[in-house]
């Protein structure tokens, strides 16, 4: 447990084609506790987003101008196969990452993070329909098939879309403790995977 | 099972202190689904809309511009009790979703259903933790208040923030089959809650 006091900034960074569940999914979560966490969303201009799915969130700041921020957090979605070739934005996405506490992906976000060279020496998951996808950009990664989620010090990677809920609580236990993480779950009616080894979706892709 | 074939256009009706997951969830698994779902966000005004949370999504039309629309979705959230106050929006909302098919709401958003009119002679549930404020709003409304969701002909209403997520997979099968939507939920990598009736929350909440 790392604090008990501090306020933490998340900066989410949006790009087009994000996927929606990735970013509102662990939003959700940070975003009750009004006093633990602050959300920054980030994006290649200040302005709307458009998600894969067609809504749109509204970047607050542009990646050019992005603060110190203390959580990254970079979802995943159809968008990541076009930033995984940016090299620009991912020099900026290393720069940026290196100041912060934690760097959090979900879904194919790990594939974005491996790309910019968050990710070596590190264990790390991602989707599990997008997996050859995500370990082909990270090679000196030690990719884990089966997880909901992997905590490897100061990079947290989800599985899939959904994934990324159960992680974020798990980092809120972290940060915070598990009574709160629980409180929180209730508090939202989720049934919070507790567990990082559960993995369904492992199995049903042929990754084990 | 309505149809294997039609488009189905959700108008989600945004406000100011709307919950994040209430609207994101859902749209998530509709948003997947881009051929046989089209969303539209509704706000007060074109715009940025904000969350309770604080990230704000992007209405494309005004409520006093929005066009006829299969399926309606109102989510819950903080902004609920300013809403249920105002007369002109409550008008608004009921004689826009009497052109609708289906009127579906998430979390505290059966409060303001309710308080449109739109629940009366209906089953209905709402959040755990707000359920005698929605059940103040709907003297008509046989509330039900242990469900994960209630479905009664062509309202569909369900408990707190996270449960909207199951409901709309139910609202897929009903529409698109059972397969489908199971295979959405894998592809989300997201365990769904196919049963109604589960809700430990209820109990959590006294409300059993």
């Amino acid at each position: 447990m790392t604090s008990l006091n501090k306020t933490y900034r998340i900066g989410v960074v949006l790009f087009p084609g994000f996927e929606l569940l990735d970013v509102f999914g662990p939003l959700e979560m940070f975003g009750v506790l009004r006093e633990e966490f602050e959300i920054l969303l980030i994006g290649p201009a200040v302005g709307p987003v458009a998600s894969a799915q067609g809504p749109s969130a509204l970047a607050e700041a542009s990646y050019a101008e992005a603060p110190p921020i203390d959580i990254v957090l970079v979802p995943g979605g159809i968008g990541t196969r076009q930033l995984v070739t940016d090299e620009n934005f991912l020099r900026w996405l290393h720069a940026w990452s290196d100041l912060a506490s934690f760097v959090v992906s979900v879904c194919t976000g790990s594939g974005v993070l491996a790309a910019a060279g968050l990710l070596d020496g590190y264990r790390a998951t991602s989707n599990k329909r997008a997996f050859e996808w995500a370990r082909a950009h990270g090679p000196g990664v030690t990719w884990v098939p089966e997880a909901r989620w992997v905590e490897d010090r100061d990079r947290w990677t989800s599985s899939g879309v959904a994934a990324g809920i159960d992680m974020a609580l798990a980092l809120v236990a972290h940060l915070f403790g598990d009574d709160r993480a629980t409180a929180l779950a209730d508090r939202v009616e989720y049934e919070w995977h507790r567990d990082a080894t559960w993995d369904p979706y492992a199995a049903k892709n042929g990754l084990t």
